[in-house]
Protein backbone atom coordinates (compact mmCIF):
# COMPACT_ATOMS: atom_id res chain seq x y z
CA UNK A 1 0.00 0.00 0.00
CA UNK A 2 1.21 3.59 -0.94
CA UNK A 3 1.38 6.41 1.08
CA UNK A 4 -1.52 7.42 -1.22
CA UNK A 5 -3.30 4.40 -0.89
CA UNK A 6 -3.35 5.18 2.78
CA UNK A 7 -4.70 8.91 2.63
CA UNK A 8 -7.36 7.93 0.73
CA UNK A 9 -8.54 4.74 2.84
CA UNK A 10 -7.96 7.57 5.66
CA UNK A 11 -9.54 10.42 4.39
CA UNK A 12 -11.94 9.77 1.55
CA UNK A 13 -14.46 7.24 2.68
CA UNK A 14 -15.98 6.88 -0.52
CA UNK A 15 -12.68 5.10 -2.18
CA UNK A 16 -13.55 2.31 -0.16
CA UNK A 17 -16.54 1.56 -1.72
CA UNK A 18 -15.16 2.55 -5.04
CA UNK A 19 -12.07 -0.22 -4.57
CA UNK A 20 -9.63 2.13 -6.18
CA UNK A 21 -5.54 1.42 -5.39
CA UNK A 22 -2.70 3.21 -6.77
CA UNK A 23 -1.55 1.16 -9.47
CA UNK A 24 2.02 2.87 -10.59
CA UNK A 25 3.10 6.44 -9.85
CA UNK A 26 6.08 7.40 -11.62
CA UNK A 27 7.53 9.51 -14.05
CA UNK A 28 5.20 8.79 -16.82
CA UNK A 29 2.22 9.26 -14.63
CA UNK A 30 -0.49 8.58 -12.30
CA UNK A 31 -2.75 4.96 -12.57
CA UNK A 32 -5.62 4.14 -10.28
CA UNK A 33 -7.10 0.72 -10.75
CA UNK A 34 -10.78 -0.40 -9.87
CA UNK A 35 -12.82 -3.84 -9.80
CA UNK A 36 -15.83 -3.67 -12.13
CA UNK A 37 -18.14 -5.73 -9.42
CA UNK A 38 -18.63 -2.41 -6.87
CA UNK A 39 -18.85 0.07 -9.74
CA UNK A 40 -21.34 -1.65 -11.78
CA UNK A 41 -25.03 0.03 -13.64
CA UNK A 42 -27.92 -1.88 -14.08
CA UNK A 43 -26.38 -2.70 -17.57
CA UNK A 44 -23.56 -4.68 -15.86
CA UNK A 45 -21.47 -2.19 -17.00
CA UNK A 46 -19.42 0.40 -15.40
CA UNK A 47 -21.89 3.09 -13.63
CA UNK A 48 -21.16 6.46 -15.00
CA UNK A 49 -20.95 7.85 -11.79
CA UNK A 50 -18.27 5.63 -10.28
CA UNK A 51 -16.05 6.27 -13.56
CA UNK A 52 -16.48 10.24 -12.92
CA UNK A 53 -15.83 9.75 -9.79
CA UNK A 54 -12.09 7.92 -10.54
CA UNK A 55 -10.81 10.21 -13.08
CA UNK A 56 -11.85 13.06 -11.00
CA UNK A 57 -10.04 11.93 -8.44
CA UNK A 58 -6.89 10.40 -10.48
CA UNK A 59 -6.35 13.76 -11.09
CA UNK A 60 -6.64 15.68 -8.03
CA UNK A 61 -4.00 12.62 -7.26
CA UNK A 62 -1.09 13.19 -10.02
CA UNK A 63 -1.54 17.12 -8.53
CA UNK A 64 -1.26 16.37 -4.95
CA UNK A 65 1.77 14.28 -5.75
CA UNK A 66 3.40 16.64 -8.14
CA UNK A 67 3.65 19.37 -4.89
CA UNK A 68 4.58 16.86 -2.24
CA UNK A 69 7.03 15.80 -4.81
CA UNK A 70 8.24 19.40 -5.00
CA UNK A 71 8.58 19.49 -0.87
CA UNK A 72 4.57 21.62 -0.80
CA UNK A 73 2.95 19.23 1.20
CA UNK A 74 0.44 21.74 2.69
CA UNK A 75 -1.24 23.06 -0.34
CA UNK A 76 -5.01 22.37 -1.03
CA UNK A 77 -5.83 20.66 -4.29
CA UNK A 78 -9.38 21.12 -4.89
CA UNK A 79 -11.10 20.96 -8.75
CA UNK A 80 -12.56 23.63 -10.33
CA UNK A 81 -14.23 22.43 -13.81
CA UNK A 82 -14.74 19.17 -15.86
CA UNK A 83 -15.85 17.68 -19.17
CA UNK A 84 -15.76 14.09 -19.84
CA UNK A 85 -16.80 11.67 -22.64
CA UNK A 86 -17.96 8.50 -22.58
CA UNK A 87 -17.26 6.89 -25.51
CA UNK A 88 -18.05 2.76 -24.85
CA UNK A 89 -18.85 0.85 -22.21
CA UNK A 90 -16.50 -0.29 -19.32
CA UNK A 91 -17.26 -4.32 -19.12
CA UNK A 92 -14.42 -5.44 -17.31
CA UNK A 93 -12.20 -4.06 -14.44
CA UNK A 94 -10.16 -1.01 -15.20
CA UNK A 95 -7.53 1.81 -15.00
CA UNK A 96 -7.47 5.65 -14.76
CA UNK A 97 -4.23 6.69 -16.12
CA UNK A 98 -3.01 10.64 -15.70
CA UNK A 99 0.11 11.18 -17.68
CA UNK A 100 2.58 13.77 -15.99
CA UNK A 101 2.85 16.84 -18.04
CA UNK A 102 5.69 17.46 -19.44
CA UNK A 103 8.37 18.98 -17.07
CA UNK A 104 8.18 22.87 -18.27
CA UNK A 105 4.58 22.15 -17.65
CA UNK A 106 4.91 20.73 -13.84
CA UNK A 107 7.52 23.59 -13.58
CA UNK A 108 5.25 26.24 -14.55
CA UNK A 109 2.79 25.15 -12.27
CA UNK A 110 4.84 24.69 -8.92
CA UNK A 111 6.70 27.88 -9.79
CA UNK A 112 3.39 29.82 -9.94
CA UNK A 113 1.99 28.13 -6.59
CA UNK A 114 5.46 29.23 -4.94
CA UNK A 115 5.24 32.75 -6.13
CA UNK A 116 1.76 34.09 -5.92
CA UNK A 117 0.41 30.69 -3.37
CA UNK A 118 -1.88 29.61 -5.99
CA UNK A 119 -1.70 27.69 -9.12
CA UNK A 120 -4.01 25.91 -11.99
CA UNK A 121 -3.42 23.71 -14.39
CA UNK A 122 -5.75 20.82 -16.51
CA UNK A 123 -5.25 17.34 -16.99
CA UNK A 124 -6.50 14.87 -18.91
CA UNK A 125 -7.46 11.21 -17.76
CA UNK A 126 -8.61 8.24 -19.81
CA UNK A 127 -10.23 4.96 -19.06
CA UNK A 128 -9.43 2.65 -22.04
CA UNK A 129 -12.00 -0.69 -22.51
CA UNK A 130 -10.70 -3.88 -25.01
CA UNK A 131 -8.06 -1.29 -26.07
CA UNK A 132 -10.21 1.62 -27.17
CA UNK A 133 -11.03 4.61 -25.29
CA UNK A 134 -14.00 4.25 -22.85
CA UNK A 135 -13.77 7.42 -20.96
CA UNK A 136 -12.20 11.02 -21.71
CA UNK A 137 -11.35 13.89 -18.72
CA UNK A 138 -10.41 17.17 -18.21
CA UNK A 139 -9.97 18.13 -15.59
CA UNK A 140 -8.87 21.72 -14.26
CA UNK A 141 -7.31 21.39 -10.87
CA UNK A 142 -6.82 24.61 -8.75
CA UNK A 143 -4.00 24.40 -5.47
CA UNK A 144 -4.60 26.90 -2.37
CA UNK A 145 -1.60 28.03 0.28
CA UNK A 146 -3.78 27.22 3.46
CA UNK A 147 -3.77 30.00 5.42
CA UNK A 148 -1.44 30.77 8.50
CA UNK A 149 -3.29 29.33 11.46
CA UNK B 1 -38.78 3.99 -0.86
CA UNK B 2 -39.80 5.05 -4.42
CA UNK B 3 -39.36 2.32 -7.15
CA UNK B 4 -36.48 4.45 -8.15
CA UNK B 5 -34.80 4.27 -4.66
CA UNK B 6 -35.40 0.44 -4.95
CA UNK B 7 -34.00 0.45 -8.69
CA UNK B 8 -30.90 2.11 -7.93
CA UNK B 9 -30.20 -0.33 -4.19
CA UNK B 10 -30.28 -3.17 -6.12
CA UNK B 11 -29.17 -2.52 -9.50
CA UNK B 12 -26.20 0.30 -8.42
CA UNK B 13 -24.36 -0.79 -5.87
CA UNK B 14 -22.40 2.36 -5.31
CA UNK B 15 -25.59 4.89 -4.80
CA UNK B 16 -25.92 2.76 -0.86
CA UNK B 17 -22.19 3.85 -0.28
CA UNK B 18 -23.31 7.14 -1.95
CA UNK B 19 -26.41 7.47 0.49
CA UNK B 20 -28.21 8.84 -2.01
CA UNK B 21 -32.40 8.50 -1.67
CA UNK B 22 -35.36 10.50 -3.88
CA UNK B 23 -36.22 13.61 -1.82
CA UNK B 24 -39.08 14.53 -4.95
CA UNK B 25 -39.92 13.37 -8.23
CA UNK B 26 -42.72 15.25 -9.32
CA UNK B 27 -43.38 17.55 -12.57
CA UNK B 28 -41.00 20.32 -11.17
CA UNK B 29 -38.38 17.56 -11.55
CA UNK B 30 -36.21 15.47 -9.69
CA UNK B 31 -34.35 15.69 -6.43
CA UNK B 32 -31.66 13.25 -5.37
CA UNK B 33 -30.61 13.68 -1.27
CA UNK B 34 -27.74 12.35 0.47
CA UNK B 35 -25.50 12.91 3.34
CA UNK B 36 -22.21 14.32 3.44
CA UNK B 37 -20.82 12.10 5.98
CA UNK B 38 -19.99 9.04 3.39
CA UNK B 39 -18.93 11.62 0.60
CA UNK B 40 -16.47 13.94 2.24
CA UNK B 41 -12.96 14.66 1.21
CA UNK B 42 -9.83 15.19 3.22
CA UNK B 43 -10.92 18.64 3.66
CA UNK B 44 -13.92 17.65 5.21
CA UNK B 45 -16.28 18.85 2.97
CA UNK B 46 -17.71 17.41 -0.44
CA UNK B 47 -15.64 15.19 -2.47
CA UNK B 48 -15.53 16.13 -6.01
CA UNK B 49 -16.09 12.55 -7.19
CA UNK B 50 -19.12 12.00 -4.79
CA UNK B 51 -20.82 15.07 -6.33
CA UNK B 52 -20.04 14.16 -9.78
CA UNK B 53 -21.42 10.42 -9.18
CA UNK B 54 -24.71 12.00 -7.96
CA UNK B 55 -25.34 15.53 -10.59
CA UNK B 56 -24.34 12.56 -13.08
CA UNK B 57 -27.28 9.73 -11.37
CA UNK B 58 -29.93 12.64 -10.99
CA UNK B 59 -29.89 13.37 -14.83
CA UNK B 60 -30.00 9.74 -15.36
CA UNK B 61 -32.92 9.39 -13.49
CA UNK B 62 -34.89 11.98 -14.43
CA UNK B 63 -34.10 10.38 -18.20
CA UNK B 64 -35.68 7.37 -17.00
CA UNK B 65 -38.64 8.66 -15.41
CA UNK B 66 -39.23 10.54 -18.08
CA UNK B 67 -39.40 7.56 -20.31
CA UNK B 68 -41.22 5.43 -17.84
CA UNK B 69 -43.70 8.18 -17.38
CA UNK B 70 -44.48 8.03 -21.29
CA UNK B 71 -44.97 3.93 -21.24
CA UNK B 72 -41.45 3.05 -22.57
CA UNK B 73 -39.86 1.38 -19.37
CA UNK B 74 -37.70 -1.01 -21.73
CA UNK B 75 -35.43 2.00 -23.22
CA UNK B 76 -31.30 2.04 -22.41
CA UNK B 77 -30.48 5.02 -20.84
CA UNK B 78 -26.50 6.49 -20.73
CA UNK B 79 -24.96 9.45 -20.31
CA UNK B 80 -22.47 10.75 -23.72
CA UNK B 81 -20.98 14.17 -22.07
CA UNK B 82 -20.94 16.31 -18.67
CA UNK B 83 -19.14 19.67 -17.99
CA UNK B 84 -19.17 20.33 -14.21
CA UNK B 85 -18.43 23.60 -12.60
CA UNK B 86 -17.21 23.14 -8.81
CA UNK B 87 -17.93 26.82 -7.59
CA UNK B 88 -18.29 26.91 -3.77
CA UNK B 89 -17.24 23.61 -0.88
CA UNK B 90 -20.30 21.56 0.28
CA UNK B 91 -20.30 21.66 4.01
CA UNK B 92 -23.41 19.65 4.81
CA UNK B 93 -25.75 17.38 4.25
CA UNK B 94 -27.05 18.01 0.34
CA UNK B 95 -29.54 17.60 -2.82
CA UNK B 96 -29.09 17.66 -6.56
CA UNK B 97 -31.72 19.01 -8.26
CA UNK B 98 -32.63 18.25 -12.21
CA UNK B 99 -35.33 20.62 -13.46
CA UNK B 100 -37.89 18.66 -15.44
CA UNK B 101 -37.39 20.26 -19.13
CA UNK B 102 -40.06 22.17 -20.86
CA UNK B 103 -43.07 20.14 -21.68
CA UNK B 104 -42.42 20.33 -25.47
CA UNK B 105 -38.67 19.13 -24.75
CA UNK B 106 -40.16 16.49 -23.35
CA UNK B 107 -42.28 15.33 -26.34
CA UNK B 108 -39.62 16.53 -28.30
CA UNK B 109 -37.82 13.96 -26.82
CA UNK B 110 -39.73 11.17 -26.37
CA UNK B 111 -41.16 11.28 -29.69
CA UNK B 112 -37.63 11.03 -31.40
CA UNK B 113 -37.19 8.07 -29.34
CA UNK B 114 -40.71 5.99 -30.40
CA UNK B 115 -39.75 7.25 -34.30
CA UNK B 116 -36.43 6.41 -34.21
CA UNK B 117 -35.32 4.40 -31.78
CA UNK B 118 -32.67 6.74 -30.18
CA UNK B 119 -32.74 10.43 -28.64
CA UNK B 120 -30.83 12.66 -26.83
CA UNK B 121 -31.51 16.08 -24.72
CA UNK B 122 -28.98 17.73 -22.30
CA UNK B 123 -29.73 18.14 -18.63
CA UNK B 124 -28.84 20.62 -15.97
CA UNK B 125 -28.23 19.52 -12.19
CA UNK B 126 -27.16 21.99 -9.39
CA UNK B 127 -26.30 21.44 -5.79
CA UNK B 128 -26.56 24.54 -4.02
CA UNK B 129 -24.71 24.96 -0.46
CA UNK B 130 -25.66 27.69 1.88
CA UNK B 131 -28.52 28.60 -0.63
CA UNK B 132 -25.45 29.47 -3.14
CA UNK B 133 -24.36 27.42 -6.13
CA UNK B 134 -21.80 24.75 -5.24
CA UNK B 135 -22.09 22.59 -8.31
CA UNK B 136 -23.23 23.01 -11.74
CA UNK B 137 -23.55 20.23 -13.92
CA UNK B 138 -24.82 19.75 -17.54
CA UNK B 139 -24.89 16.13 -19.01
CA UNK B 140 -26.11 15.18 -22.43
CA UNK B 141 -28.41 11.48 -22.34
CA UNK B 142 -28.97 9.13 -24.85
CA UNK B 143 -31.66 7.15 -24.71
CA UNK B 144 -31.88 3.64 -26.97
CA UNK B 145 -34.40 1.11 -27.67
CA UNK B 146 -32.85 -2.03 -26.66
CA UNK B 147 -32.01 -4.63 -29.74
CA UNK B 148 -34.93 -7.36 -30.07
CA UNK B 149 -33.57 -11.18 -28.27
Amino acid sequence: MTELDDFLARHIPLTRALGVRVARCDAAGLVLAAPLAPNVNDKGTGFAGALASIVTLTGWALTRDTLLGHGEPDALVVIAHSGIDYLRPVRTDFEAVCARPAPAAVDAFVAAYRARGKARWTLEVHIDAGGLPAVRFKGQYAAWRPLEP
